[in-house]
């Protein structure tokens, strides 16, 4: 039987990428634009269609060779009428029919997801959790974001809201969340709570090896360049780091006995300090055997994960899986 | 077409029960034993086929007419080769072969689960999560035990090592917990721990309205009636159990967004002293909007959720589900 085609879109706030990818999960071509989303959401519209044709045409085939395509898009989101309720980073999104207009405009079905769900399930498909049943992934980078998958499939939930890991609670009392609980992981273990650790560490006069950069350069991966350079302060924050990280994942090791726990997003860099303690706290915390069977490992695909995922989605979803 | 038979048991440190359920999650015939661990394994497995020939000769069948056995059992065990692998409650127990050794004495298919997975699944067939197809129960015991149904299936995990929701790790600094983490959910919200709790503030001379309890005499129903009768600190204790019970299912609400959750055992007497600060967390600290959607409800079935749901999983199993 001949290749099924599909083209998978990753919509950031910053760019847009779209890829054509094979049933096989290979990726045969792709095409990137900026997104520019102070232009409002019809001007997007028409860049995600406009990407998606040059990654088909890059792809020597035509929209009618593209059996489904999918948008990986930041939500909050109705994945099964395919609207964007609204998002952070793109003024304008309000209640946008994305799947709806790309259909049209494409004459191709397209299906919408979010963004955590399409890089979670392009691990799953191709990446760090190939070959597993049960999954879950973290992405640590602004927020902490993830999704699991159980028994081969997305999980989704019954308001599509499963999937959240960064809102495991940690501390009861801890630091407040922007979801209005407090002590959230993603309070901790985002590369924005460990910039701003060091920030505050930093300006607190600690010896953090980052006080020749300004507040706005201390990013998580100066954290990491720090540790690397031998910062004592920047190796303890990302060990810490990990650690309560491999908290949250003690307790979804303890509920859903996964395979495999894959970490994704740019704090993924920091490798091992990040990621020993955090397989040692669930080594030590989880029950067992979970705890010393359970994988956790780095994510694969970089980039690539949301626009492979976003395009193995839509072809789940194209043979009947509901959104 | 005609209903079909199952036998479901549950077999408990103390008392053994047995009942012939029908395909439509009906008990129809019951019969009982104690169960006498202390006689081995022999006795208790002859005690466990015993029983099952009662329930079927009171039903008025013959052993001939049952299509599968289920026997819920506390574990660990291996529900896949239905082997029990010891139980702290039960002398003598190690990789007792329960589900072999019942299917050739019976001559009757049958399976073995652990007694939390037979609670859970009878709620959901027939009790307080029937309807839903994502659900989470959390019995509130000695330990807290439970399970989680994902997509309208039991979800064992890799290691048959999904549903410990007692270990839902609250203060990662907390009280030790016998699993070898601190600070797990089963520490703040058992049976055991209410009665801890409230033996520990009358022994230090709190106003509890228990010191006319010997130690022995303070379990979690005495704080129940003590909390009816007016006792403040135990209404508060009551509370702030179901508090914490609140910001476990809080977190199991972000990742798994389940209908309902279903809250079972001994505590659920206390009803709303539990359950109201209980959803009053979860509807503060949950991710909208599964946080208002979801239903947290006492258990219906009381001790008929073990046999229920021990008959119902064997007639899933017998069906082709893998354990």
């Amino acid at each position: 039987m001949a290749k099924r085609m599909f083209v998978g879109i990753d919509l950031g706030g910053t760019n847009l990428r779209a890829a054509v990818v094979d049933s096989d999960a290979r990726i045969v071509a792709q095409a990137r634009a900026e997104t520019r989303a102070q232009e409002g959401p019809d001007a997007v519209l028409k860049r995600l269609a406009s990407v998606a044709r040059e990654a088909v045409r890059a792809a020597g085939l035509e929209l009618r060779d593209i059996a489904a395509c999918g948008v990986g898009s930041p939500g909050p989101l109705d994945a099964s009428t395919g609207v964007v309720l609204y998002t952070a980073n793109m003024p304008g999104w309000a209640n946008v029919p994305v799947a709806k207009w790309m259909t049209e405009e494409l004459g191709v079905t397209t299906f919408l997801e979010n963004d955590a769900n399409s890089a979670g399930w392009g691990e799953f498909w191709r990446g760090a959790g190939r070959g597993s049943s049960e999954m879950a992934i973290y992405t640590l980078g602004t927020g902490v974001g993830g999704c699991v998958i159980v028994g081969g499939r997305l999980h989704r939930g019954r308001d599509q809201m499963a999937g959240h890991v960064g809102h495991t609670i940690l501390f009861p009392d801890g630091r407040p969340c922007g979801c209005g609980a407090r002590g959230c992981l993603e309070q901790y273990c985002s590369a924005t709570a460990v910039a701003r650790a060091a920030r505050e560490a930093t300006q607190r006069g600690e010896e953090t090896g980052l006080s020749h950069l300004a507040p706005e350069q201390i990013t998580a991966r100066a954290v990491y360049e720090a540790a690397k350079a031998g910062s004592a302060f920047c190796k303890r924050l990302l060990a810490e780091t990990g650690r309560l990280l491999g908290i949250g994942i003690t307790t979804l090791v303890n509920v859903l006995d996964p395979q495999v726990v894959v970490i994704y997003g740019g704090m993924v860099a920091a490798g091992d300090m990040i990621l020993e303690p955090c397989r040692k706290a669930v080594r030590e915390l989880a029950l067992r055997p979970a705890s010393e069977r359970v994988r956790i490992v780095p994510a694969e695909l970089g980039e690539d994960a949301g626009v492979l995922g976003a395009a193995g989605l839509a072809w789940r979803r194209l043979e009947g899986e509901k959104a």
